[in-house]
């Protein structure tokens, strides 16, 4: 029935349903992923995996966001999934852990290249997709991913597949061979990250989730119970699963509402902290020579995900409370280019880094955290952060999120105009055809 | 160590080092699944698949096998793994009950028709594939099935993933590496079983594999333990596994040894059971309105798997004994007709069907079984089976497996010569051009 009560929920959904200030969150949370697209879009990983598709793909007929090459939609979701994620950047569902966005948005509008469609038609798909991506990812939360599940993946390829659907208008039957076909897809390992192959899960369940949706259009059947049987989704990827909240309140309270999105392309635990620190340094800019210690201290998740004084790479600094502390303290900002590779080796924040500890402090939320920081000549300055930038009760504002989209795209593909393609992103919802308006992110 | 060992072992292996015995395995399963890929080739699932993948494929450069269309060796892939296991009459590895061939000979063959290779290239790299692919399937057994993972499909993808980064010469860091990106990818869930999303599991198992080589060779990093890592599949989709059993006597003992190939296109418990019936049907062919009842006697498993009295489809009937019986006794025998829709709505074998029941005796093993059959006369006919046909103890012979192909290219593709096929197949090892064998596969 569980499988079946989202289907239908899928089918019937109406936009004219859909409220004012969801509408809004969709628009902010898809800014946000063709920002963070745009920004992955020249990292080695999106050059590999697109460079290893392109002499496979065809007909050219989407864009991949930043670049030049155009790919058939199938593979363009691939790659402007994998992009819109590689860095970690991309948009946070509290709970989960999910990055709702980046499975579900990019096939939706790579295949509104191939087959026209609104921007309110996409907007819509894109709204009830991350619906059922994240209310299955709180049925299986926290058991799957601590047990070692990447749920972007494992629960985007659902969402992907509602979307597409969606914009299919496929019947209630179809819609539920859709969830079928996703859930024979469903993969994606925690061992991964950190090294690109988390990318290939990524990309493989915005891919999957389309090709799902377009198998069930096409009569490809999947079971009646793919998500509830003894051997579906839930009970197989999941423990103990909470089924009653899967169809609670369906079409009433909406998962995309709680959506957020990171000021920092690092672990959210350090959000608080990068405040912190920039904050202080707004009041006071010390030398580093000049710092003899700095204290971080926070909530036991900030000790237990960040506290790593030697890192190498740019991709183990994200989760470097040492390292974002020592480069927001020199460079004023922690942005893509403070967690590079290059900055990770610099002799300056590596200098800086050695003097930054770590410490559990009573009190602190995980989006709070306290910086302390010691001068060689004794003075003590303090900081105390409650609700880090971007968190549930401190989120980005609209234009926070155009500053980040237009960083990102400078960081990405430095000379690219981001104008054109802001506006009319925020203007999406009045947009006739979604495909022009992603066709607007094609660079170089 | 067990991923490193594992790739060290794929990458460092020579052909030369292959037994004769080995060698001639590995064409066995080649002709098997060729031929089950055959008979699949006209299925609906299978027509579906490439009609929707079709659009997408570029260039036309793989034989689907059966079929007139190309398309690019990914989905070719997909499509051929799909087609050789769509009736599960490909072969069974003891055990775990991976079917070991169609995840990992169709990528092998769709890449030969890109990237020539000889035809003892591409065995070498099968053997190989297949032993990555059962290896990690027994280490997981009997758990990861029982739990509901459709074990062809998420173990199917290492063996790809293995097999092509064989003949595409990768370095043991890459082989590393694509085993890292097949991972992320590794999927296929039990609920799906007996509808068409099965296949869309087994045919991204095959694609994910070659794919996930590609990306290796092109740079796309993973992980250094996908398989043993805290978060990797061992520990993620297997429970307590036994990872000792993964890299013992490598080289020296083979899993595709184990191999075995299905008579018929029904669960392998019912082997016993059809073998029996042809036999007695053979001594004294009653006609069915003649017969009171009949008690087909055997192992547990037998009456957990398949006392199926009422069934409506062929995908049901291939797990129903008393289709099976019905079936076998009117017909006089059991190929993929005999588990038609058709011939399950059959009145004829419908009402024999209501004759057939099941019951537990002691002393057989699976491969064994007991039918007795009551005349309404009183008579008994009575047949014991030790070792069902196809059986570890009771293999099929090379001429066996020949007929099968015979068959199966029949009902597949009626019009086509087999033949020159079947004959370049079982001459394979000596073929300087896989491609080209796999290109007499095209029909239509």
């Amino acid at each position: 029935m569980i499988s079946r009560s989202l289907s239908r929920f899928v089918v019937d959904s109406q936009w004219r349903d859909m409220p004012e200030a969801l509408r809004h969150e969709a628009k902010r949370s898809v800014v946000n992923v063709i920002g963070t697209a745009l920004g992955g879009s020249s990292d080695a990983a999106t050059r590999r995996t697109a460079g290893t598709l392109a002499p496979f793909s065809a007909p050219a007929e989407a864009t991949i966001i930043g670049r030049r090459e155009q790919l058939n939609c199938l593979d363009a979701a691939f790659v402007n999934a994998l992009a819109g994620n590689v860095f970690d950047f991309d948009d946070t569902h509290p709970g989960t852990i999910i990055h709702p966005s980046a499975p579900v948005a990019p096939p939706l509008f790579a295949f509104a290249q191939r087959r026209p469609m609104s921007g309110a038609d996409l907007l819509h798909a894109f709204i009830l997709g991350v619906e059922i991506e994240c209310r299955l990812g709180n049925a299986v939360s926290p058991f799957h991913y601590k047990k070692g599940w990447h749920i972007t993946a494992t629960c985007g390829v659902f969402g992907a597949a509602a979307a597409i659907g969606k914009v299919l208008g496929l019947d209630e039957t179809r819609m539920l061979w859709a969830l079928g076909n996703a859930s024979a897809q469903s993969c994606g390992l925690v061992e991964t990250l950190g090294t690109m192959a988390k990318s290939v899960g990524v990309g493989q369940s915005a891919r999957g989730g389309l090709l799902a949706a377009l198998l069930a259009q096409n009569g490809v059947e999947g079971p009646e119970r793919p998500l509830e049987g003894p051997r579906g989704f839930l009970q197989v990827m999941g423990s103990d699963p909470d089924l009653a909240g899967l169809t609670e309140g369906l079409g009433e309270r909406w998962e995309l509402l709680r959506n957020t999105y990171k000021p920092y392309p690092c672990g959210v635990v350090l959000n608080p902290v990068i405040d912190a620190v920039l904050s202080l340094r707004e009041q006071s800019h010390v030398p580093p020579e000049r710092i003899a210690g700095i204290r971080v201290l926070g909530h036991p998740l900030l000790g237990e995900r960040a506290d790593r004084p030697a890192v190498t790479t740019g991709r183990e600094a994200q989760v470097s409370a040492q390292h974002a502390v020592a480069v927001a303290w020199i460079d004023g900002r922690a942005g893509v280019t403070q967690f590079s590779d290059e900055r990770v080796k610099a002799q300056d924040v590596l200098a800086l880094r050695g003097k930054v500890s770590v410490h559990q402090e009573a009190g602190h939320s995980v989006d709070g955290a306290r910086v302390e920081i010691t001068l060689v000549d004794g003075t003590v300055l303090d900081h105390v952060v409650k609700a880090a930038r971007g968190s549930t009760d401190n989120p980005l504002s609209d234009a926070e999120i155009s500053e980040k989209f237009r960083t990102l795209a400078g960081y990405g593909c430095p000379g690219f105009d981001p104008e054109p393609l802001l506006d009319a992103l925020w203007r999406l919802d009045e947009a006739p055809d979604a495909g022009r308006v992603i066709a607007l992110s094609a660079f170089g």
